[in-house]
């Protein structure tokens, strides 16, 4: 992640839960009280964020604040183990805390929803992808979490990567139509990727050169005989109500990508505490 | 919601989606070209955001979008029906699409789950509260969700409501140190909450005249020794790991306020298309 | 004050007085030049803001200025009293002077008003409080000066503390229904104020159990019975008009709170300069 | 005023305000409940911003509030009479009321003391200006409501005008010195002008061609000889402690032009009200 | 280009070149007359952005200025010829007169370029595009200026392409093995394009399966072997001080994409006029 | 220039480039693998901003990296001289580059236009300033870099200075009238130009006393005319299709200063690279 676009989305972040200031902390403690905390995992989970993201919401509501020991993202870790070690101002670790936690335990669900999509796909040569489907205002971060997790990710938005879909193709009067017109326009480094529901509409993707073609709710019958028509001529991808229960069957017809939504729209959060240190 | 804030939120999540321009609705369309679609339930669950935020998205991308036919919050909806009707220029729906779904997916599925708490408890003169688990930078949303899934919205941040913690307890020496403390420095417009272990420390409170005790992560025989003790000479709020199977087991314990992390840190999305209409 | 917020402000401020540069200061001193000033009371009054105003505008404007000797906040200074030492680059200095005296100057008038506003009513156990009439921007600057100069907070804006006006009765039918609706509607964290202008009124903010009674623009005798009837069972403020002439006799009625738009509205600035010394 | 300018003041103004919403009036009115009420001077003053400011508060607030009878910039109202009418949605009314308010009381203030100096010097051919002596994020409007009252602007910060003071003439070795570096660096359309303590240093800068010539805290003689030294080869300003006591005299002297910190950095806010119009 | 990015960055204009307001025409006109005015070309040139740029400076100057009789993008106009007709406010109109001239300038200056380099190569089954070599802050409209000329775009920034460099080379050891790393990291839906200087890069880069081959600065000859040895297997790139001399013979050599920096670093701004017409 | 000012442009150009992160550096180099650089000239040129503003980028992008070595504003510089030495972490040098050299080509390119005209005139005591015809958004800088060339800067925007063209003479009826008008409204300190097409506007504007005649569009001859009979009255600006061609005679003539557009909307980009050093 980009330092500076973070730092910014971290700050509006921290303006958020803090609001006008902490009324309850800092009237109570000294600006300089200094404590000692750590994220404690509350329950088992893969990490993402500790050391990029919750060490960087307590660095920056105050330089005087130390973060160590962070766990790598992607770490398998067990109800106990600490995820960050932070020390500083005790009013300023108070009015951080809440959104390095929330961050690290959104994040860290993430990244468990999709070790587990990752799981059960390992035996296939197989992408399990993100779509556009994360919570508005955390793309980046949901982003980075899938990646932490084990996955890969789709385009970043709607300006990075071309994907064309019914209605394009019913603007154009055909799919090979939107894209040539599409590739009279977009820059030689973009590549053009087509929703296609039928082998039909996948064999037409293939006779004008796409680059991926989605193959979209389609039965696993058909999507073998999809990836067969395609045979590496493109990219194919399965996207769609993909479950964990259906993920390893989908891998098994030979697409080299799975896009699923569900890696950022319904991960639950994971249990993180922040348990105070006696001197 | 106040709509200058709420407009200002949807913009931002808007340039996310949408970056430097949507690279393959742009070129296929003219811009004047219309279309009319539905946001369409594909499964149950409880309406938030239809009228007031996903509406608000599309209206948003362009003036020239009308939108009908919205769901109330907290409508309860079938698989098949449709939450929101919108017309205008097709280029500028597909822009504001994705946004205004997973907007819409998102709310729903938190005022789902809050109207499950609700249920759960209706039997008792209790509120289901949120609390500050929201996702960074939807707080005002997911608050929102939370109303219209019949619940109830907790302090917004840190600088509204006073919460003192054993922290703040430690800092001062003793609880009733800390009410003190902070009595003589915050406006009188504002109410003292204190988080209690023991029953101990709910009598320190009721000494002090605090106007909330929340009782943390108490058994259920405890939490009935705490409500009595109390007697109504201050609000009571449980506190700590509620879910769907203990919530009304806390809700017998005779407590005011049941505040649940878990209606907006882990609610899983709905699941809700938008359905294009052919001319 | 939140630094964050107070940081961002200041900046503002900054940037409106200095434009696209110093035109006549740039040019004639080089970079790292360096000066001593110290900015020195020209009359007597209450401080409000040497140490977390006025000094962290010069530290923002270049991290080379140190600042050192500021006066407390509420102290009582003379004519000649030295707030606060300054030193480092010249032309930095030169650039953050004038927002440094506008807002110390500002700051002590509204801490030097509260402070007289007070000693009036020492005698009396009664909060003196500020309004929402501000300077617009100045909000929470405003506020902080009232608090040193002995005062307190009222609430911080609408969205922080519920204040049902005539208005707002007129809409709900009654009173009392307003006070039924806004209950079942706002978190438990937030007291309910009634402005109340009749006796009548202040029966019926009691029977429904509100927090704060607002008596507006009573007159003493009718203040008074006011009190006597309220009799402890919610918090009282005397409101509109008040003056030092006028404060004293309102205190002596009993009510809890009286609050003055004129602590903030009509404080006029102190007098204070910057003196450079000589090598 | 640039009214793109004027409204990002304007909302950034009322967001300080409203905060997250108006918590009182949003669930007490229908959204589309109409209402109507008139701002009325609760004395005699001259009016500042009633229809350029206070009118568009409000316009910004909803597009579906019409203002009209605004009272003219400089016009002296007496107790009574109406400022300005608004009408619309009565939540948005109250919303953008006490930033309306509070906006046009403060501006009406410095109008007013603007005004009584003028009408001091009004026999004499000179000018009543402003200095950099405003509220912080307020200069713009306050250097209005200075020429609603009849007074004229200084400049209006650190880059649009010069002006040479003790420490830049020390840092340069001699006024001439340091006009000839400063000539030689900024634009020909900017003028220059210096601060004098003496009757030496008006002619050295007259021997230098600077066009405007500051008599700094001079007493009333030596600004006679000044003016007669000067002789309208420069301009001549009056500046330094000036009080509607003393400002005729010192118009007498024969200056172009006296700036006046007072006008404002401590006007009084005019008393103004908002009376509610039964329907 | 996107309609909201696009109003951002001409709001930002507007404010760099109106300041606090345009003192000159603010006093002299009433608000409300009325003016009408054309954008006239003073030269031959191809025309970028009447229509999508300039007509939307007056427009966000103003809603009441209307614009009409816009040419089209790239068309070729005549020394008298009229670019825009505008009218409205004469005070607005002056107000963003500047702004929209010095836009359709600079903008018609890269399309006049842009289409002198299309005009030379036409012949040539190849694109011209642009480079990351735009003024700072103009990129979007640089690129959009690139496009009515005839040309084409390259990648947008650093974030939605992979371009692999000399350096990228050097710190993983070898071409292959940075292809290899940054293939596992990002998406699929993104290019990769590799800058080669020899022939064995170029070997080397097809057996890695770029999609790019950047041929940097290479001679007409090996250009040529690079095409040759390509054949097909990538797209072609020729890059590095390509000049109206020499794209021709570049173009000749059979590459697919020809990258010259100078169609935005370097183009003269077109001569436009705004003449009035008398009523 | 003002710092502050200067990286919030800065920092908005580095974003531009970099969008969400450099997808190509950030996978392939450690963040903390340093690296050293040299921006080198690949032609001859005059310098502007080296040090002022490409080493700030970098210092921006990373404060681990150090600059050293920049040559002067104004130097004259040949192929291969080192105008900045970089060094620091790769990656990050890597991100602020291109915004780094396409700043310090444009700057350069302008200062070495301006110091082209400037060398036309050395022998006449004439200013070459610069006009509004600057690239949007980069107004601060390119005046900057005319600075740097030896020119000198008009006014920066339309708040700073008064320019009266032929629209406001027609809108008050005469130029002496819009001169009075606008003489009673704007700071003592602001200038008055005149734009004039005739010697009798030439008289008219001395009859009321204006600082600054412009002489728009004026041959040789009438100009000749024009600055006798100012005879140092005021200020005369010769201005309007002013080439290196004709300035010198436009000197010649005896006007005070010589406005040219081309210093700014016309400079081509010096050719300057950043060579990479080998450990």
């Amino acid at each position: 992640m980009d330092r500076d676009l973070l730092q910014r989305q971290l700050r509006s972040f921290l303006r958020e839960d803090i609001g006008n200031g902490d009324i309850t902390s800092e009237p109570l403690f000294e600006a300089d009280q200094q404590g000692m905390a750590q994220l404690v995992a509350r329950e088992s989970f893969v990490v993402a964020g500790a050391a990029s993201v919750a060490a960087e919401v307590f660095r920056l509501q105050s330089s005087e604040i130390r973060c160590s020991d962070a766990r790598d993202d992607g770490a398998n870790v067990e109800k106990g183990d600490v995820l960050l070690h932070v020390s500083g101002p005790v009013v300023e670790l108070l009015k951080a805390e809440r959104v390095a936690l929330n961050l690290l335990q959104r994040l860290s669900g993430i990244a468990t929803v999709t070790a587990a999509f990752v799981a059960e796909t390992e035996v296939y040569p197989v992408r399990i992808t993100d779509t556009r489907k994360t919570t508005p205002g955390m793309r980046m971060l949901e982003k980075y979490a899938v990646r932490a997790g084990g996955g890969y990710n789709h385009r970043f938005n709607l300006s990075d990567g071309v994907l064309i879909k019914d209605n394009h193709i019913a603007a154009c009067g055909s799919l090979s139509e939107a894209v040539r017109v599409l590739r009279e326009r977009i820059p030689h480094t973009v590549k053009i990727e087509v929703e296609t529901d039928t082998l039909g509409q996948v064999r037409e993707s293939l006779g004008c050169g796409v680059d991926i073609i989605m193959l979209d709710n389609m039965d696993i019958e058909t999507m073998k005989k999809a990836v067969a028509m395609v045979s590496g001529a493109a990219l194919t991808e399965a996207s769609g109500g993909v479950s964990l229960e259906t993920v390893a069957a989908i891998a098994a017809t030979g697409v080299d990508i799975i896009s699923v939504g569900a890696l950022t729209h319904s991960a639950p959060s994971c249990d993180i505490g922040m348990d105070w240190q006696r001197p």
